[in-house]
């Protein structure tokens, strides 16, 4: 029997460990490999022989790990050259793992790694190589094409949501309130930045406006919108993902607003939120305004991970050793959402070439026609990749 | 039998809720009082008499209040006069508590609260007014005199002790990962911050320094440990409590650094985090420098909360009915702790004077010897707070 090798690439999630110890526990089940090998530090490490023995590991460990957020075998970012132009480290890669007599590899990642899943395949195809290779996705961003979603999304769209819910009611606590600002990642798609429809309180959503990178973000629009709504409640609920755009195609959070300062004379600070905060004081809506930046804490909280995204992650880990024994390679393992209510979804093989380099985005059919909040479609989507588990509080101020 | 009334007042927290919950259901227990008003929006709201009847509120209504973070009363940030100077405001409170035939009023908040309630009880008994006044502790900052901690502490320190160790995690992935710096709430001391030190991996903390205001911040000294960390181990974590000073006394977050700019080429941004991020960039240390601030989610994160908490939270609020019945009045209730192992905690009564515009700073000797990290006996001050439930995690790459 030949052995199988496994590493992961590019930003954290919560849950990425479970679809290792997927494939470990798979592989201790139907024994269809000796041993699963883990490169340390993604491909990098692999070309580096940074390599451990993850069969030797105890079950104990193993269990732990499952539920140890972000990478625990290290990442990278590391682009594989175009075999045609320069080929020497795909010759390295298939000798070291000749060494190790391994058959297949397995890499967790987003759409640079189902961009080398496709490279390496092609590469191990036309020079007749016998390893087999089998792209396992993870990404928070949510943005890989045909999945209907990724593992590692629901996770961080269940602290969106919650922190959502929670800082809703933390900026309602006064007779005059003022306008609070979320600001999501999400670099090129809106999907975090929507997961914040599913916070509500007694049934509707706290989130008076949500921006995504697909709309193009209009500040006189944003202006006029904020100014009415500020008028009619005295108090304003934003989400507003970091990827704003404008007209001209430049990130919004890049750009200088002539003058501006906030309340302690500094210059303009970094970030959407700040921007957009910048924008309202200098529309003199009011002073009251905080903007909140959630940055990485939604790519590792495994203490409020989602368990549909946990059960998910670990699936496609253990359907991806099965897909590869059967002989598939160049493929990425998706997930089918075969019913909403209740909840089911089952995996399949997409091509790894049709993920790489292509970019879901939020349909725009899911916004509604003034650009700025989601439809019931998009809180359809969310919520049971949230568990449907977004609390109903009671509060008796309102 | 005669009514008593409830009101909150300054910051919230995740569990402020739960003490007035313990008010109401040990009355329906106990039948001390006919009903539990509530004013909304603290005193301000008694004022203006925005008065509700907790009592007419279903058992399910209650329950669900009791786990909603975030003050779901509302509150203000209102400073009583001194009677002294002007006594028409307590003129027109009791002429409002006697239409309402109240015998006690319960104020939950923190310092400037309990301010409130010593004036108003001691206005009372000059004045021979039959009303009770009686405090209840909150606040994340920890900083109340004589109660070993405050109600909204433990799930504040939950909430960054997790963070911090989620967050570790996520900026070690890479073979060449930088320095991370996760600044928290407080602005006089450092029990927030402190906090951090539960984050543990392999039994070690994870915080290779956590600065605290009690300790004057060096600059000198801060690019010196950064520097000789970074060289040690290539990654560095910090935490850092926003109220950091120097040695004039001055915020250092409100400081300037000449000629400091981001990567965008912005001046420097606001915050802690930033200002060291911009120390440790300038000094030349490393460039791959993220700075995160937790900001409000410290106060309103119910998904964390610390069921300790959640349980002295409720128990004050029981405990304080029974101390208002028995004729207490310009108190506050306040918390032993009894045992540590197992952790065992019950009420006692403080003269609210004497927490009053007094600030518990975290003690010096709690503190290592280079000002830079905490002693095992914070440690043990922290951990039954915050459940012993900060995860183990299993990680292969370290």
């Amino acid at each position: 029997m030949s052995n199988c090798i496994i590493a992961q690439s590019g930003g954290p999630t919560s849950v990425i460990n479970a679809s290792v110890v997927g494939v470990v526990k798979e592989n201790l089940e139907k024994k269809l490999y000796n041993n699963v090998y883990a490169g340390i530090n993604g491909i990098e490490g692999i070309l580096n022989k940074n390599i451990i023995n993850l069969s030797e590991k105890s079950l104990e460990q193993l269990e732990r790990f499952r539920f140890t957020p972000s990478s625990g075998l290290g990442s990278c970012r590391y682009k594989m050259k175009n075999f045609n132009d320069s080929a020497d480290e795909y010759i390295k890669l298939f000798d070291i793992l000749k060494e190790l007599n391994i058959d297949t590899f397995f890499y967790v990642g987003g759409n640079d790694s189902m961009d080398t899943v496709a490279k390496l395949s092609e590469y191990t195809k036309l020079n007749n190589i016998p390893v087999k290779v089998i792209g396992i996705p993870k990404t928070i961003d949510n943005d890989l094409p045909i999945t209907d979603h990724t593992p590692g999304f629901g996770s961080a769209a269940k602290l969106i949501s919650t922190l959502t819910l929670e800082t809703y009611l933390d900026s309602s606590v006064y007779i005059n309130n003022g306008i609070f600002i979320l600001e999501t990642m999400g670099r090129d798609t809106g999907w975090l930045a929507a997961s914040s429809c599913a916070a509500k309180l007694g049934g509707k959503p706290v989130a008076d406006f949500i921006y995504l990178p697909e709309i193009i973000f209009s500040e006189d629009q944003f202006i006029k919108d904020v100014a009415k709504k500020f008028k009619e409640q005295n108090q304003v609920y934003i989400v507003a993902s970091e990827g704003l755009k404008n007209k001209n195609g430049d990130f919004i959070s890049t750009c200088n607003i002539s003058g501006a300062h906030d309340n302690f004379g500094h210059a303009q600070l970094g970030g959407v939120g700040n921007y957009l905060k910048t924008l309202i004081i200098n529309a003199g809506i009011t002073k009251r305004v905080k903007a909140l930046e959630l940055g990485v804490i939604q790519r590792c909280s495994m203490h409020i991970a989602s368990k549909i995204d946990l059960e998910e992650s670990y699936m496609v880990g253990k359907a991806a050793l099965t897909y590869a024994y059967e002989g598939n390679s160049g493929y990425m393992v998706a997930i089918n959402r075969d019913s909403n209510t209740p909840y089911k979804s089952s995996t399949m093989l997409v091509d790894a070439n049709k993920v790489a380099n292509n970019i879901k985005y939020f349909p725009k059919e899911w916004i509604n026609a003034e650009g700025n909040n989601l439809t019931n479609d998009a809180m359809s989507y969310i919520e049971p990749l949230v568990d449907n588990d977004i609390p109903s509080y009671e509060v008796f101020n309102k």
